[in-house]
C-alpha cells in the first residue's frame, strides 16, 4: 500500500485531525449565563481561593501540551515545527483514542533551549502535563531536565523515555524466550541520541552491566576525543570494559542488538558474529537497520522493528497514553524513574508468559489492556 | 436565578468545558499507518516544501489561542490565569458554538509584557489567530501592538476592540432611534482602561469630535499631572475643548454616556443633567453604572447594559466569532481598522431599521445572521 499517497489524500480531506468541541450546552441565554457571564465568575473565584479547585472546575488536569521545536521530526530531521504539525496532531489523536486525554499541539518558533524552557514554563499553568516531542539531542536533555525540575506537572520526552520503556518491555519478553537474564547479557545499542541514551540508562537500571553504545564514529569510549557531556555521562554505566572500535567490533558476541540509528547499517555477517540465538531490535524508521528476513537468515532468534508490517512492532504508542493516564489520574507532580520502571514491567506483563512467542513479545497497540495496565501500575508509583 | 450556585454545580459536573477529539478514524493498524507513522511523513514533507500547505494538511488555520495572563479577568481583577481558566474555556466554547472555530485557552504564568510577547510569538506557528483576553491596561496596549507588528496572523485583544465594535454598533442604532448624527453628539466615556480607550478611538473614527473620557480622577485633560503615555494619546482626539472636572461635570449636556467602569457610579441626577432623550450604556459587570430602571426614570431614551437579563445586551460575543471567522476564512495576515469598522457596520445592520426600537438596538447573540454578516463583511476588507 502506498501510505504516502493515501496519507496526503486523507490529510487533505480532514483539514486537521483534531476538533475542539464544547462538552456543555450553549443553546440559549440561560446556558450563556451559567457557562459564561455572569455565572462563570463563581468557579473563577473558587479557584482563586484554592487553586486545586481548577481540577474540579476546569479541564486542565486532563489536558496535555504536545510540544515540539521541529528539530527532529520522525526520521525526517530538522524540518521545522509547522512541517511537524501533522505528527503532533497525530499524537494528540492517539492520546485521545487510547487514553481519553485531551492533547493539543504546540509548535514552537524557536529551537533555542532557553527559549523553549521559558515558553513551556510560561504556558504550563493551563496544562496537566507536557509531552515533549521530536526535539533533537542534545537540546532535548537540558530542556527536559530543567522543565522537570521547574514544573510541578508531568513532563515527558517521549523520544527518550517512551522509546526506552517500550524497548525494555519488549526486551524483557525476548530474553524470556531465549532463556537469558539481563544481568548476564551483552547489549549493543547503535545510536546515541535521545532514544539510544535513554535506552542505555534504562537497561542499566534493569541490571545490565555490559552495555556498549555506538554513535556514527563507533563505540563511545574514554579515549574518544571531543565527547559531549551527555556522552561522557553514558560512560559512567556503559563500556565499563573500555572497549574501542566500530559497530562491527562492538556487536561481536553480543546477546542483544538495539538499533535506533540508520537504515541498513547492520549486515548479516554482523548478526552472525553475535552469540547464538541473538535478539535483534532494528528500529530505524522507515527502513530498519537490517531487514527482518535477513536478520532471521543470519540466525536472530527474536526480531523487532518499528514497523507495523512486521511482527513485534516496538512503538511508543504502547507507552505514552497509559503513562500519562496513570500520572494524570494520580495528580502526579512529575514522571519519576520508578513510574517509568513500573510502566516497563506492566507493558511486558500484558502478554502472559504462556502466550509469548518469538513473533509475539509485545502487545498490539489496539490491545485494550495496554493502557489500563500501564496506567494502574504507574499511578501506584506516583509522587 | 442564582447563577453562581448553578455555575459551580454545572462546572463541577463538566470537568472542563472543552474536549479535543479526533476528526479521523483510528480503529486499526491501517488508520495508524495513514494518520500516524509511516504515512504522516508525506504531509510533513509537503509542508516543509511549501509552508502554505499547512492550511491543507493541518487544522492550524482554524485554531485560535485564547491567551490570558489573568490580570483583568471579567470584572474580578487580577486573579491569575488559572483562576481565569473557566472564562477562557467559556470563550473557546463560544468560538466553536458561534463560528465553528477551534479555540484553546493558553494561561500564562507571567504578567510581564515582554515575556507575554515572547511566549505568544514562540507558540504562534501552530495557530491561525491569537485572541488576547482579559489582559489589564496598560500592558495590553503594548502586548497587542507588538504582536500585531511581529506576527503575520490575526491578533485581537477582545477587551479593547471587541467591546468597542459592539458598543459602536449599538450606538449607531441608538442614534438612529433618537434622531442624532454621531458628528453632532457629545459623548462621555467613563473608564479609560482597555475598553474605554478603544471605544474612544473608534468613536473618533466614526466621526465624533466631542468625546470626553474620564478615569477615576475625572476628565482626562491636558492639565492633569502624571498622565500615562496612553492617556496622553487619548487627548489627541478627545477633550479638544480642554474641559476639566469630574464625571458629573463631563456628563452635563452629553447626548451619550458610555460606562465601562464601576457599578453605581452614575446617579439619576447625572442622567437628568444630560441632553433630552439621552443614550445611556451602563456596561459595568456584573452591576451596571446605573440600574436601567433608574436611568429610564431619569429620562434615558435608550439604555444598554452588559447583562442578559435587561434589554440591549452589549456583549462581545456578538463580535469575536464573526470577526475571526471572516479573518480566518480570508487568510488575513492581521486585523485592520478597516476590518473592525466593517464589523461595526455589519453588526449594526443585522437589525433592519424598520425593526429598531429603544429596547432592540442590538441583535440577540443567538441570531444566526450575526456571525454570517460580520464574517462576510470582514473577509471583504482582509489584507
Amino acid at each position: 500500500m502506498d501510505y504516502a499517497k493515501k496519507a496526503l489524500e486523507c490529510h487533505g480531506k480532514a483539514h486537521g485531525k483534531l476538533r475542539i468541541t464544547p462538552s456543555v450546552p450553549m443553546k440559549d441565554g440561560q446556558d450563556l449565563a451559567v457557562y459564561y457571564t455572569p455565572g462563570v465568575a463563581a468557579p473563577c473565584l473558587a479557584i482563586r481561593e484554592d487553586e486545586r479547585l481548577a481540577s474540579v472546575y476546569t479541564g486542565k488536569d486532563n489536558l496535555v501540551a504536545v510540544v515540539t521545536d521541529g528539530s527532529a521530526i520522525l526520521g525526517l530531521g530538522n524540518i521545522g515545527s509547522v512541517a511537524g504539525l501533522p505528527v503532533m496532531e497525530g499524537k494528540a489523536v492517539l492520546f485521545k483514542r487510547f487514553a481519553d486525554i485531551n492533547a493539543i499541539p504546540i509548535c514552537l518558533a524557536s529551537q533555542n533551549p532557553e527559549e523553549i524552557i521559558a515558553t513551556v514554563k510560561n504556558i504550563a499553568p493551563g496544562f496537566g502535563g507536557i509531552n515533549l516531542e521530536d526535539i533533537a539531542a542534545p537540546a532535548c536533555f537540558e530542556v527536559e531536565r530543567r522543565l522537570k525540575e521547574e514544573l510541578q506537572i508531568p513532563v515527558f520526552h517521549d523520544d527518550q523515555h517512551g522509546t526506552a520503556i517500550v524497548t525494555c518491555a519488549a526486551l524483557i519478553n525476548a530474553l524470556k524466550i531465549t532463556g537469558r537474564s539481563i544481568e548476564n547479557c551483552k547489549i549493543v545499542i547503535n545510536g546515541a541520541g535521545a532514544a539510544g541514551s535513554a535506552i542505555a540508562e534504562m537497561l542499566s537500571e534493569l541490571g545490565c552491566s555490559s552495555i556498549l553504545i555506538c554513535d556514527s564514529k563507533g563505540i563511545i569510549s574514554k579515549n574518544r576525543k571531543n565527547l559531549s557531556q551527555e556522552k561522557k555521562t553514558l560512560l559512567t554505566f556503559t563500556n565499563l570494559s573500555d572497549t574501542e572500535g566500530t559497530l562491527s567490533d562492538a556487536i561481536k558476541n553480543a546477546d542483544v542488538f538495539i538499533g535506533v540509528s540508520a537504515p541498513g547499517c547492520v549486515t548479516e555477517e554482523m548478526v552472525r558474529s553475535m552469540k547464538k540465538d541473538p535478539v535483534v531490535f532494528a528500529m530505524a524508521n522507515p527502513e530498519p537497520e537490517i531487514h527482518p528476513a535477513l536478520a532471521k537468515k543470519a540466525g536472530a532468534a527474536v526480531i523487532g522493528t518499528g514497523r507495523s508490517d512486521f511482527p513485534n512492532q516496538i512503538n511508543n504508542v504502547l507507552v505514552f497514553p497509559g503513562l500519562f493516564r496513570g500520572a494524570l489520574d494520580a495528580h502526579a507532580s512529575g514522571i519519576t524513574k520508578e513510574m517509568m520502571m513500573a510502566a516497563v514491567r506492566a507493558l511486558a506483563s500484558v502478554i502472559p508468559d504462556s502466550e509469548l512467542t518469538a513473533e509475539y513479545i509485545i502487545p498490539d497497540v489496539f490491545n485494550e489492556n495496554v493502557v489500563k495496565d500501564i496506567a494502574k501500575a504507574v499511578a501506584g508509583y506516583c509522587i
